[in-house]
């Protein structure tokens, strides 16, 4: 159903979904349920080891349904994002609709699963569906694991700040000068891009594909270079993989390897820099150029997460350049919002999520766990304590960006090993409960 | 918000509600807030004693918020019901966040406001509201009273004959021969109306303001009676009452004093089916004849609610002539779903209720009293078991539809005055709880 909350616009749409169905005992083998966000559905199955790894254990079937208007799942095809018309449907409730009407389907549909717990599992923004799944269908989901789900990134519940120190942080501890180095990088910048020879040779020094070619065009560097580090902090993991880029183990501390002199002259310390970013976007060696238009993985839609940013998810961010390496920036919510109108002609709606989902106030609902990686900038708008004995909160020091989704490996520390144990030891708890109730 | 679910239809529209606080204790007192339901809210209002009359002892604050589409809350002013376009935002969940939001309102602008625990209280698909509320958005309210709520009356939950059978012992109980009578009108009509001179004798003898003119017209003096059976079921009140009609203490008992013999002849039997619902359209003798397109009170918002019938809240109801005193008639939603797409273009979904609210897998929520009258014919598809310790089932033997929410009365029954009891008793836990949780 396009829209499961009117009754004007009654067409349906494909949603795309996967099973894993090889461990699963029938009758009533529990189903772990990918509550999909923000990407293509086939990625997050290849990064979700975590359910590959417990099926067996749990004897469990293993679902991963994409999140509508992502991937393939495109309410109006080609046109999905073409105005605010067809963009009317990505919303939350809808995808949460989605997904219930799902495993009602499934259950309805596929031979012995009718009596077959449901556990939500979902990381990042996932995770967050995963946790308000739970609080809004709890007849669908026997309980929810949210992975490095900021739900309280939201109005004030949390200080803006809080991210980008986090980040800061990682990059301090990864390296004597490292966090001090960006921080002194972007006066340098302005510096350089203060004249045309100044922006030539930022554009050669970086590699990058097009040509600086005024102030605004570097402080679309600047932008860049910012999420650039935000998104190491978020994949500082301990072996090497890929996730949003091919990276070496610990990434954060290869890249300090090149930022230990913060005292250095404008046009050294930039150069370091770009030693540092054509880490992260050239590991492989293979890119020819920098494209400061893209930081993560085209399997992220970026399109739908800028509408949705732009409408409910509206999440405060800003900085100070004291407690982070970041140039002082204030959280403007009247120019986003201008922003907003300009891009879709919709205005965000600040309190709704709080008003929708309850902020802090969640303590009557059960069977959630909260993990979060002290490395995850994300985790200053996450549940970091429990709340009650059933809404817990998993803290995993050494993790970075739901690490405990990951396939388990044998450079995991041993926090992450800890918290997946507790995981798994809930999940079967809860499943255990269902049984019971039967 | 004319729509919580989208951000492309950005209007906005004034809902109406009551407030009464001359008992509210500022800073902690409760809030009763009455979820509104299919009708004008000052007539609840006036129509829901049992609010008023705890308000001293609860030292709480009333509230009664108009349902939107209904009374003066219309989304699209004297347009509100011109088409689907306009009708589509008509559904319970935009009812239950315009809720959400006023509470979020009320308390962040009534000074002191800010730590009263709220709870939901409501009558039939009120009652539905009530509970869904506290279910959704537990966040907001911290219980829910859900008096003469149907929750269950939907898709193959409860069998769809129940209904009739519960009205037809109402009347079996009433009076020998009563409900006997009424099994026996319907061959008579069906007799009669097979005859013009038949037809003019039934218009003339019930005082039709129109006369009938052929079969159809026969079948909606039918349906019409029918109806009036049903009402006079949920206004079987102890004592001289206004809700749906004025009428006499236990009107079922008065109604059957005209219906003991069941072997007359048809005409004789007819006669005395006209003094019934006579009773039942004139007790107070001001009409000069009797309207078969009218049933309840004009302050109940019938094109609204045959909306919601025909989308979310359909509610599969049948007879068989054996276990009821009515014609038999099969449940035929094909049948129903033409009907609806001919009168509003819309579809009915049987299931998406069933998904959205849990059918009857709703043990893992809390704090909801669920109040049964067994003389009301809504009580087929109530809750009248206790689900949980903290989901209560109240039964109230000698009651009509939502006794307990009206004022106290010299005639109330023991049962009712039990129930009450136990209800304020369950609130004070709420606000207890509540207080202990700040």
């Amino acid at each position: 159903q396009i829209d499961h909350f009117g009754f004007d616009e009654n067409r349906v749409f494909q949603q795309r979904y996967l099973v894993a169905d090889q461990h699963w005992k029938k009758g009533n083998g529990p189903i772990l349920f990918y509550t999909g966000n923000e990407g293509d559905i086939t990625w997050f199955c290849n990064n979700t080891g975590f359910m590959w790894d417990v099926a067996e254990e749990l004897n469990a079937m293993l679902v991963f349904a994409e999140h509508r208007y992502y991937g393939e799942s495109l309410p109006f095809g080609n046109e999905s994002f073409s105005d605010s018309k067809h963009l009317n449907y990505l919303t939350s409730e809808q995808a949460l609709a989605d997904f219930a009407v799902l495993v009602d389907y499934l259950k309805t549909t596929i031979a012995e699963a009718r009596h077959s717990p449901v556990i939500a599992i979902g990381g990042s923004y996932g995770g967050m569906l995963a946790a308000w799944f739970r609080m809004k269908y709890p007849h669908v989901v026997v309980g929810a694991l949210a992975a490095s789900a900021p739900i309280w990134q939201f109005g004030d519940l949390v200080p803006c700040g809080a991210f980008f120190s986090i980040v800061t942080n990682a990059f301090k501890k990864s390296g004597t000068g490292c966090s001090e180095s960006i921080r002194n990088s972007w006066n340098a910048i302005n510096h350089l891009s203060s004249t045309d020879a100044g922006l030539q040779w930022l554009s050669s020094t970086f590699h990058l594909c097009s040509p600086l070619k005024n102030l605004q065009d570097a402080a679309v560097l600047k932008n860049w270079l910012s999420e650039t580090w935000v998104n190491l902090a978020m994949v500082n993991y301990p072996y090497k993989a890929d996730f949003l880029q091919p990276l070496p183990a610990w990434p954060i501390q290869e890249v300090c390897k090149f930022l230990k002199d913060p005292s250095l002259s404008d046009k050294l310390l930039l150069q370091n820099v770009f030693q540092a970013v054509n880490l992260y976007y050239n590991y492989t060696g293979e890119a020819s150029c920098l494209d400061v238009s893209e930081t993560a993985t085209k399997n992220l839609g970026q399109t739908g997460w800028y509408y949705q940013a732009c409408t409910e998810m509206v999440m405060p961010l800003c900085t100070d350049g004291v407690h982070d390496m970041f140039e002082p920036e204030k959280w403007d919510f009247d120019a986003f919002s201008e922003e907003c109108y300009r891009l879709w002609g919709v205005r965000p709606r600040l309190s709704w999520i709080l008003s929708m989902y309850g902020g802090k106030n969640i303590s009557s609902h059960s069977n959630i766990i909260f993990s979060n990686g002290d490395l995850d900038p994300w985790s200053a708008g996450g549940v970091t304590q429990n709340i009650t004995n059933s809404l817990v909160a998993v803290v995993i020091p050494d993790g970075a960006h739901h690490l405990d989704l990951r396939s388990r490996n044998s450079l995991d520390p041993r926090s992450v090993q800890q918290a997946r144990a507790l995981e798994i030891c809930l999940m079967k708890q809860w499943i255990e409960e269902a049984r019971h109730s039967h």
